[in-house]
């Protein structure tokens, strides 16, 4: 959390949360502060999106402040520029404030740098919520798997199969490490590491589940070598 | 800067900074509170990376709390890992704190989320320091071209013209929509819009100087739409 989103929070009317927010800091609101739960819960309870754009512009047209608190960065897979669009077309003005996403925290807690000098210049994040070969995916998997760059995916448990045959097809060698860490930053943290070749031959590492980032390439390795950080533990 | 940065600044006994750390926080230290300052400057006096690691970990081994504080995440191009391993390999402890990165952060601070449903499912971030068809390159720039994802380039200001010639190269649509974002997220803001094939017949936008964060990609269009933010400035 940052310390300019703890600052718009202490100042809100309203507080319009994820199940993926940092809930805890809404303990420290004031008691009279709205907050207004619209979680997303995969096959389960869901507010469309036309509803929780309805009640930001609501509670704004009201005269309240109003904090839209999301999980991550509002611009990575959160919709937020939808939400940002919804309000200004309705008169709304918009403060964006940036976040720390999991694509680059997660891995980096557990003791994989996106980049690092001598493996990689770039490192790529994508959804694997649309499976590659699927008529609604933007992405070519076959450049993704060429282009030299760590693959980070984020929502690939259900796809993961699917993405490494995609990756392997695209020429990416099959010895390419692989980690899906679970619970990324909490206590209750899993790394389960594996290669492109074991995916492929044997499925997903056993117990894998969301929510999971999936990190694929070289620097994979640096979290377990003798002087990486998890070496200490 | 993060809530969890902060603490962290009140509990050190040392400071060690970056040009591009978030600098004013620094005023609320304790009085006795070692600051040394390794500043990188481009074409300037530089502190070598050995001599970084080396005060890291005599301070540390001195008995001190030391914090490295960066700017944006230090695993993004910051050699984050690199610290870690020395201190590591000293035995020195080390607990790393993302950050919030400028790849994602000033894209999004000008209007430009770096995913957007319907146009991306996922964002590539390079650094632009080693230029396409150096040997020193880890990237393949063809495959960038085609993977789908905004590309976010930092430290290319130098080498735009040649990633563009790559990008163009590798099939990328002319009509591409480029932005540079210079002094990102600060009053001092300016985004110079142009397109590969604009970049490739007349060079780079006027005026443009680093540090500026390069935007590559449809998502730019939307910092300039009716319905962005942009149209209530």
């Amino acid at each position: 959390m940052t310390v300019k989103g703890m600052r718009a929070l202490a100042e809100s009317d309203v507080v319009v949360v994820d199940r993926l927010a940092p809930l805890a800091v809404l303990e420290g609101l004031r008691e009279d502060v709205e907050i207004v739960d619209v979680s997303k819960v995969p096959r389960g309870r869901s507010t469309p999106q036309e509803q929780i754009n309805h009640i930001l512009v609501d509670r704004a047209r009201r005269g309240s402040t109003v904090v839209r608190l999301k999980g991550g960065d509002p611009y990575v897979f959160g919709r937020g520029m939808e939400e940002v669009q919804a309000c200004t077309a309705a008169g709304v003005s918009v403060d964006v404030i940036p976040g720390v996403t999991s694509a680059i925290s997660v891995p980096g807690l557990a003791g994989m740098p996106v980049t690092h000098r001598g493996i990689t210049q770039g490192f790529t994040v994508v959804s694997g919520h649309v499976p590659p070969n699927d008529s609604r995916s933007t992405l070519d998997w076959g450049a993704l798997a060429r282009s030299g760059t760590t693959l980070v995916v984020l929502m690939g448990v259900a796809t993961l199969p699917a993405i490494v045959a995609a990756l392997l097809d695209g020429g990416r060698n099959a010895r390419t490490p692989l980690a899906c860490v679970m619970d990324g930053g909490l206590s209750s943290q899993q790394v389960a590491t594996s290669t492109l070749g074991q995916v492929a031959a044997s499925g997903a590492p056993h117990g894998l589940a969301p929510p999971a980032v999936v990190v694929i390439g070289e620097v994979v390795d640096l979290a377990s070598s003798p002087s990486g950080p998890s070496a200490r533990r």
